[in-house]
């Protein structure tokens, strides 16, 4: 059996949720990133519905161009999950029951209480000559299938939360026995400059960098750099792939880059207090628990994150975290004053080092003509002092939008106040 | 020229970004959800990258299948924008310049004080016979050609806060000419039974059925049935969704079911609180914030959401909400009992007339023997009576989906307190 290196990828997801398009796709960009990671080309990506003609002839298409297809879907117990009895029949394969399997998903069963189903039992057959990953994060297993001409089919369970980490712990170690270069990355991740301020910022020879290389992209609130370095064993890579970050940060865009592959700020400000073993609280209005929601996603965040208030009704400020009705009634509840008495109560209320506050107007109600939709105040308190900050995220943007990008902006203040940069 | 229904379309969408996984592909489940509504079925999706080759390769295999197909991307000013010139290719087509888009692209430019570069006008360059639909919302122009066949090909701008409204204004109206059937489909959302044993509770007549269908599918914490109808007109397709729908409410499956169409369980929660004119408040531990956010996600939430206590640490429970210290020394601060006392003295802390209180373990630290990683009790407090039930969500879960699934399930014994069904 030929072991060289994959050339070329598809990634070819089953699914007739995604056709109507009840689902995002995640799966496919996850599958890609990872792939990207590992040196090898995703050429195509498909989403094919729970029909066997159509998905026997995109198995068939994708091996015609692709010696590794990544598949998704379809490995559920119903009557319409027909992955592996699809692949099985292309590669002229019989299926058989895989008993290991079976008796995991057995034990699942038994384990959470729940009754399994004749229709389970489907889960584990397997067709004749498969490489099993068992599934830890769910009943399905995934699989892959290897023909004589060295060409690779996995099968993964379409649920994202099952398929990302299978993905990581068990298929990516079987598919690095046949890459030939290593790929490292690391991602700068900025605030406080839009995509295209820090495009220009970057010299014309970082940018046209072939080896290692720098590209920029987006998530709400945020721009991160994506520096990617190749060579032929992890320390050079490594070394080469540091030396650009390196010259990155001796820009003047590396004084917004708040963390280098942290998963976000949260984690980063989360980190940095445990550092300094100090705690914090939260008092959110408009972003109605999305902040303390983030940093209590960081696992360990207990020793740092004592709680936080939502006063989302405008009584509950003074009830709960005692703040002045009278700053109330003179600047109104989405205000610079209201946003830092917020914070300072919450410091006191929760018995903490620090407290981030929020105030504004989220949408698509309220806001008013010199703070409409949009608006958002922020504030930030410690023992020596308090920053604030007025955020105008855009009327036109959605609700979801504001509350996400003022979560963010807020906790990279909170770094900010943290490591004496504000 | 025919102008029969079209009865098969693929969406094909263009992007190397795409490709390597730094975009998630919204699109494509957009412009799905789009044309299921308009009763024109889409068979496949797929994702090419910018090269002319593979990408007229995908063009001709659409074109091969399908009678219309939706592009999303390459219709940038750079030099691997290449969408138009490439089906313009396929169709036989030559390339002139459109004047009303040129003018457009220059007022454009002018009203927004930025300069034109010459790679612009490319953008206002188009098949010969081209439909052109303005943008609004951006610089390239959406086009549609179509050959003698009666075959559609649209090409829609790659950013979706361009691509969404332009097919919603201009190419929605543009094909619904040649739509004869609509579809109208009701989603029913389920909590406390898994998909297989869903699927087991659906007779077989149900399952099988063709028009209307009943199509089962999963988002974390819940199962959805989608009814789908078809009939030539909208009241026709109502009434036999609608029929269809009684059926399964009927079945034993029908007291699972928490919503029709909403959004998820916290909307539902919102709104049948609004509907009684009542408050709510609540106080979370191991969810930290998630489902005050899940609330404060629904518009119009400040009617009925006060806000919540996020009391992650233990004195927390004590200093902010008053919560025994007896009862957390006698039972631990994850227990039923602590549960129960959070939820009743958040109703008074807010003075609100529901509360809804969490306290568990999500892991990937903590857990005792009898009560592990992923146990979580929820308890719902209104003047009258406490519930309350101890979950079990699996430690092999991640945080993440612990703290979800925990979530929705707290919100829906919410309703389910509400509507006095438990």
């Amino acid at each position: 059996m030929k072991q060289s290196p994959f050339e070329r990828a598809e990634i070819l997801c089953v699914g007739t949720e995604l056709l109507i398009g009840d689902i995002v796709n995640t799966n496919a960009a996850y599958l890609s990133r990872r792939l990207a990671a590992l040196g090898i080309g995703v050429y195509r990506q498909a989403v094919v519905g729970d029909n066997p003609e159509r998905l026997a002839e995109d198995v068939r298409t994708a091996l015609s161009r692709a010696d590794l297809v990544l598949m998704s879907g379809g490995l559920g117990p119903t009557y319409d999950d027909l992955t592996k009895e699809t692949v099985a029949r292309v590669f002229g394969r019989g299926m058989q029951m895989h008993t290991p399997s079976l008796e995991r998903i057995e034990a699942y069963f038994a384990a959470t209480g729940r009754t399994m189903t004749e229709n389970n039992k489907k889960q584990a057959m397997m067709p004749k000559g498969a490489i099993v990953f068992p599934n830890d994060y769910g009943t399905a297993p995934a699989l892959a299938l290897e023909n004589e001409r060295g060409q690779v089919v996995v099968m993964l369970p379409g649920p994202p939360r099952e398929l990302e980490p299978l993905f990581r712990e068990q298929v990516e170690p079987y598919l690095k026995k046949r890459c030939v270069s290593i790929l490292v990355s690391r991602n700068l991740h900025i605030i406080g400059m839009g995509e295209s301020a820090v495009e220009n910022e970057l010299p014309k020879e970082l940018k046209d960098s072939e080896n290692p290389t720098v590209a920029p992209y987006c998530v709400p609130g945020e721009v991160r750099l994506r520096v990617t370095a190749k060579a032929s064993c992890e320390s050079q890579a490594t070394a080469l792939c540091d030396g650009m970050v390196e010259q990155l940060l001796a820009l003047p865009i590396g004084e917004f880059v708040y963390g280098i592959d942290v998963p976000d700020a949260a984690h980063a400000l989360v980190g940095a207090l445990a550092e300094r073993g100090l705690t914090m609280a939260t008092a959110e209005s408009c972003t109605g628990g999305l902040i303390a929601k983030k940093l209590t996603d960081v696992a360990g965040c207990s020793s740092v994150v004592a709680g936080g208030a939502v006063t989302y009704q405008t009584r509950e400020k003074t009830r709960i975290l005692g703040v002045d009705e009278a700053l109330i009634e003179a600047h109104t509840v989405v205000s610079d004053s209201v946003a830092r008495d917020m914070a300072v109560k919450a410091l006191s209320a929760f018995d903490v080092d620090l407290a981030i506050a929020t105030t504004g107007y989220a949408g698509p109600g309220g806001g008013t003509e010199t703070d409409p939709v949009g608006t958002v105040y922020v504030a930030v308190a410690t023992k020596d002092r308090v920053a604030s900050e007025r955020l105008s995220l855009g009327a036109r943007r959605d609700r979801a939008y504001i509350r996400e990008v003022a979560s963010v902006r807020a906790i990279a203040m909170a770094l900010g106040v943290l490591r004496g940069n504000l």
